[in-house]
């Protein structure tokens, strides 16, 4: 995959590809901060990469080849939002690719007290790492410190782990790369290169719940308009509906979407439902008390009016919007997801350091037959 | 050593036979959970493997094949309950066998926030890690989290670390390892097998202070029932003293005991005394302060009262109740025994992934004359 | 490098030499706590050292070599005071070198709370680790636990990361590296042995600001006194001077400084100034506000009054009193002072494991020609 790629948008979305060419040159590092900047064949050949690596890691020796790949490298997490899931992520991601990290938790007990700007605070860590992963409260703020560290005479790439409400192109990876294992057939897997098949077409996608808040609905759209044919329903309630910026984005790239308010009412047209939870954490002055959420939830008595082969997925953590009593049925589908999120991560890592090329020559010499 | 080993127990103890059984099947991970699931065979087979460990480990070369046991599998140390020894311990134990390990030590900065139940964590944690490692301030909980990943398609074990009042089996095998290297004749080692000898016939080993509140003397005295002939007996304030769960459990394995209320007296006869603090941070209306410790402490004056090859062990941290001064004395393998626990995790953990045999192999091809 | 280096100062400074030879024997491990236990000829090879790995970590077969070094090793780093900064630095030194690590950065959740001593956490803390590197809020603190460990069955070498307002060694020794790089020609880097010659005579170094408060400052005067020659300006507010300790110290040594309070004047006679910010977080009573510290400051419209080759240093945080605009320009050494350190932290603990023997050996067998 080549930084080039990363215009991906350049004739169509005015705006996002000037943040994406801006940021990403040949000369320099490769930054993963949008989701804007994947174009088809980018996300076919992550997709690619997270299978090899998964089928790699699953033997010792295939483990401690990978392990070889990044030892020589480090990593920085830089997570100032409270992150577990993400952050834990990352880390096994790290440890699968062999990259070594140090963390940054909490700008609290750094050197914020002594009256440092947080730029000073990333030019530094600039200097012992060769990738900052970040998380950050602020939106734009990857892109900032990605335009930042292009002006230093060392330059790293910064790889985007959710910044403020807005982008977590990480997270869509992850959830499209568990759509395509999904929409696949898993025994065409070796004999057929599914990846560059558009399996997305004809398949209608639900996404349900507070899709105002929830930026990985937001990112996974931007992703999904990707592979023409594919038709998304956005079901909320009215208060949280999916922004308008999103529809404009998918109306530009002619993809078919809807607006519905009720999951139960049509389940049976879906292909996948990506749950969300209630995001009422952002919620000061306690507005979603009134939402009636009960028309946004999936229990195991839904079952019946369940497509055949339905996908369920959800970002995690989950509330009482999706029922513990899914978690044993074949259309679960959100810990695998989990899962996912840890090979597309290495995948990306090992992508933005050129090594995946050493990785996909490795898999064709063992793992082919 | 095999799983069905954990079944050890089941014709004597209805109660934890159960619970051990019902944990650990020969098609399910090898969860390490109580200190009642250990047979003879099975202790045995950790010290031989833990002594193996450390002479390995001892050299250069030695300590870079240990590394490559475990480097594609990772361990998730989730420790909710503060531990910074029984943490560290845990850590320089995936160091020494090479297993990348990442930590969870506070549900606050984590899901919980946004209403995770702490078991969809487990369950998150479980698809990025192969081994739980877990100390938790609920009893039973690492028996619960077992019996849970029991159930998901992708099982891993766990490890108690501690759990509660109730359990803390890696103490208890790092304990018993450390009365095993005190009791075995050392100049032996390498020429008879020691670990098949009952070292433990005919010792008389005391437990001192607060017995009450102590996790570790409860799930050693479980372990030394494996050793018919020992003599256990309990020093402590009538406040204090032992459970009657573990006094009948000693009952019913006709483990001859005696309960005290003075060290002082008849120190002479003590092989070993096991030596606890005051745990009065349990302490919640300061009932301990009436409590007169002063006759549950050793002190440097006592040494001409110590048989001639004492070992006097505690799990620490002390306070007043072990001397200082004691420290340089032959008779303290506390500072010992805090290491002992390096290699006792690590061995556990090498058992775990069944990696001992590789482990096993070595030793005899390289350590042995 | 041998451990009877550290006894440099004997001849000269009664007090010092005490601490230092009190610390250091042949058959002890080589304790790193003081910038004056550092000789000439330590200074010299540690600084090739830290040359030739940044040199072999370049590529990743040089990477991955520095990595089996220290594998079989572990170090903790007990950073019980506040710091990112140097906590990242020496992570990244031991990820460099393959040393695993683990950290306390906080004794409140450790074992503290339970009544335990200080000392006893740190013999602790001895049995799990190989090297203990330490900074600490209690002036003296490394050297005490130097002492203590040196006492212990199993002992192990302490480094000071920093302790109290006292010393900071290995921030001495990164600064006096990349001195040492900034004076001598780069050009001849390979063809003449750069590290034996006194690239210091003749050269006049500022230091700027709170010299008072400033440990950096005051170990890195140590160092200097290492080569005749060097000449030293402390330019502070009358408040803030250098403390008459290390003005004694410099005096004992024949090398020649001056006391100034007006930065810019003079500005052109300094081949390298270090600057320094108001440490008014030592401050409880807000003295500093009254201080004028804009003749402190370098900012980008002095840039005319630089001497051609100006080398501009700064331990960092820092605030207004050095102009970001100066980042992009010629002068500006502090980002690679940053980097510096990770190496310098390196070259110091491979030099105390003695694989500095090995890491030499690679170097002149790949990268000389």
């Amino acid at each position: 995959m080549q930084a080039t790629n990363m215009a991906a948008d350049t004739h169509r979305e005015t705006d996002t590809s000037h943040r994406v060419s801006s940021l990403n040159h040949n000369d320099k590092p490769y930054h993963i901060v949008l989701a804007q900047q994947f174009d088809r064949s980018s996300i076919d050949q992550l997709c690619q990469m997270a299978d090899m690596i998964r089928t790699i890691a699953n033997s010792r020796q295939g483990g401690q080849f990978l392990r070889t790949m990044l030892g020589h490298k480090r990593a920085m997490l830089y997570f100032i939002q409270p992150s577990t899931r993400t952050f834990l992520s990352f880390t096994a991601a790290c440890q699968v690719i062999g990259m070594p990290f140090s963390e940054v938790r909490d700008r609290s007990t750094s050197s914020e007290v002594k009256g440092e700007s947080e730029d000073d605070t990333i030019r530094t860590l600039s200097q012992y790492f060769d990738l900052i992963i970040m998380r950050h409260p602020m939106e734009g703020f990857a892109e900032h410190v990605a335009t930042m560290l292009n002006d230093m005479p060392r330059t790293i790439p910064v790889m985007n782990a959710g910044s403020g409400k807005d982008q977590h192109p990480t997270q869509a990876l992850l959830d499209i790369y568990t759509l395509y294992r999904s929409f696949a057939n898993p025994r065409a897997e070796r004999s057929e290169p599914r990846y560059t098949k558009n399996v997305f077409a004809g398949k209608t996608i639900a996404f349900a719940g507070d899709l105002l808040r929830g930026r990985t609905v937001r990112s996974l759209a931007y992703l999904l308009c990707r592979y023409p044919g594919v038709r998304l329903v956005f079901v909320s309630p009215p208060e949280l509906k999916i922004g308008d910026d999103i529809l404009d984005y998918l109306g530009k790239h002619d993809i078919e979407y809807e607006l519905r308010d009720d999951l139960r009412k049509d389940l049976g047209e879906y292909d996948a439902v990506y749950m969300t939870r209630l995001q009422d954490e952002h919620d000061k002055s306690g507005e979603s008390k009134a939402i009636d959420y009960d028309k946004y939830v999936l229990t195991a008595d839904m079952v019946p009016d369940f497509k055949s082969n339905l996908t369920i997925m959800h970002p995690l953590p989950r509330r009482h919007e999706l029922d513990e009593k899914l978690d044993a049925t074949p259309y679960a589908k959100y810990w695998q997801q989990v899962r996912n999120g840890m090979w597309m991560r290495a995948a990306l890592i090992a992508t933005v350091f050129n090594v995946d090329v050493a990785i996909r020559d490795h898999y064709h010499a063992y793992y082919t037959f």
